[in-house]
């Protein structure tokens, strides 16, 4: 089973315009055989790596990786958390979920909150939403003038810019969902008591803005991918290929690193431990 | 297989005096069958139990849970975590590792940088290490005169107090290995390359002091056993025991909790998802 590279076919160039299509929600063209049924095995074999790779990561004590992930309502960020990195050290892996922004963070630069959680070295970070909201939904929603949130592009290139050349790895995920999946995905939730907790009824608000968020995030990331923090678009209607493309790219953007073990700073011939 | 109950075994009693035995590091008598290899199955079906309850745990977003953890170097501390909690949903578990303060922390109360990390809501933290190296290797090291170190028991006390009284559930872990057994593990780590970052020359300082350390142990678990924060001495010379030692009492401390999915706020009956 041969699985196409998702960083080359999900990527978004530096300056490429976005049209988030509703067909392509449902792609699954990297996967051309077999289909589900059949990955299950790929998917275990890419979690293997991730896991083996983390160790180096966090051994090695010098990189840092940031993932971010956005999407819309029921787009599948907790899902994709739990299915790809669920096999990983928690001690390598933190996860930090952004909700509505307190009082106190709302009295301070929209990055403020951010910055604290960013990973130090040898730490794997992800992102359940993101500084991202402080433009998608302060722009779709108007909770502050056009002023302020169009400023807010540059400020995260500069961020995201700075981060990297201190030496962070950053993959931002766009998990793609079609208007028709959110749906499905909603009316699940109602019918599964296990999962009402999960259900908002201000999501059905955000629902009927489908169109406004669509432009917001077709704008959003034409604006923000760039070489050292490029966005990926994954098709995300059929959340075991979403699952597999996020696992293989991100196991693939270990990879590239090139961990190593550190070198050691004693002769462990030398060294013998007293009874 | 039934597995006693690690709850009642290794709970050290508010109050009851603690010796470090060095035999009952390799105890195993809740498990009297088979050993080892007749314990997988089991092992498994608590770290599903507790990967079930942690949903309901977020879910309910009420309750939060902070689990402490202490050993000797090499006593499995990093192990422990990785194997008991690494099939649970990332973004419900949060690991905090405390390393060597650093000046600004030092500059600072000792509880200044362990507040910042205690679990919220929903949340799941792992102390790897605490507030409890600022008694023990202050103590121990001679870092600061015994005036001071003396004094924080009682504030660790009122801290963990307050803590529980606000709603979080406590539960600290030494894992207690044998002086021989480090022994084993401090070799193993010299004789494999990819263990060579985990081993630290200034380990063997600590070794030399092993008798001082364990007295100073003793002391700060008597003192800070508590109904609202015990402490257990698990047995932890057989990796798997302690890790089914540990799995049991996490799975039983989450079950005892109760936890229920919160009341919904709307009648999934009455709502229709537009197209």
């Amino acid at each position: 089973m041969k699985l196409g590279d998702p960083r080359k076919a999900y990527r978004i160039a530096q300056g490429a315009k976005v049209r988030l299509n509703e067909d392509d929600a449902a792609d699954m063209s990297l996967c051309p055989e077999g289909g589900k049924n059949s990955t299950q095995g790929l998917f275990d074999s890419l979690r293997d790596r991730i896991q083996t790779l983390q160790k180096v990561l966090y051994a090695e004590n010098k990189r840092r990786v940031l993932v971010i992930i956005q999407a819309m309502d029921t787009g599948g960020k907790d899902g994709c958390v739990k299915h790809v990195f669920s096999r990983v050290d928690p001690q390598g892996v933190n996860v930090k979920a952004f909700k509505k922004p307190t009082e106190d963070e709302l009295a301070h630069d929209f990055l403020w909150r951010v910055h604290p959680h960013v990973p130090g070295n040898g730490e794997i970070v992800i992102f359940n939403r993101s500084h991202y909201e402080d433009i998608i939904a302060v722009r779709v929603k108007k909770l502050l003038p056009e002023s302020v949130w169009k400023k807010r592009y540059q400020h995260v290139l500069d961020f995201e810019r700075m981060l990297a050349e201190e030496g962070t790895t950053i993959v931002k995920l766009f998990l793609h969902i079609s208007k028709d999946e959110q749906k499905r995905r909603l009316e699940k939730r109602l019918e599964n008591p296990a999962k009402h907790w999960k259900f908002h009824v201000d999501d059905l608000a955000d629902r009927k803005r489908w169109h406004d968020f669509t432009g917001a995030y077709e704008d959003l990331i034409e604006r923000t991918s760039t070489d050292y923090a490029p966005w990926f678009v994954i098709p995300a209607d059929r959340k075991w290929y979403r699952n597999l493309c996020v696992a293989k790219l991100f196991a693939d953007t270990l990879e590239d690193l090139e961990l190593n073990f550190p070198e050691r700073d004693f002769d462990p011939s030398s060294i013998r431990i007293d009874d």
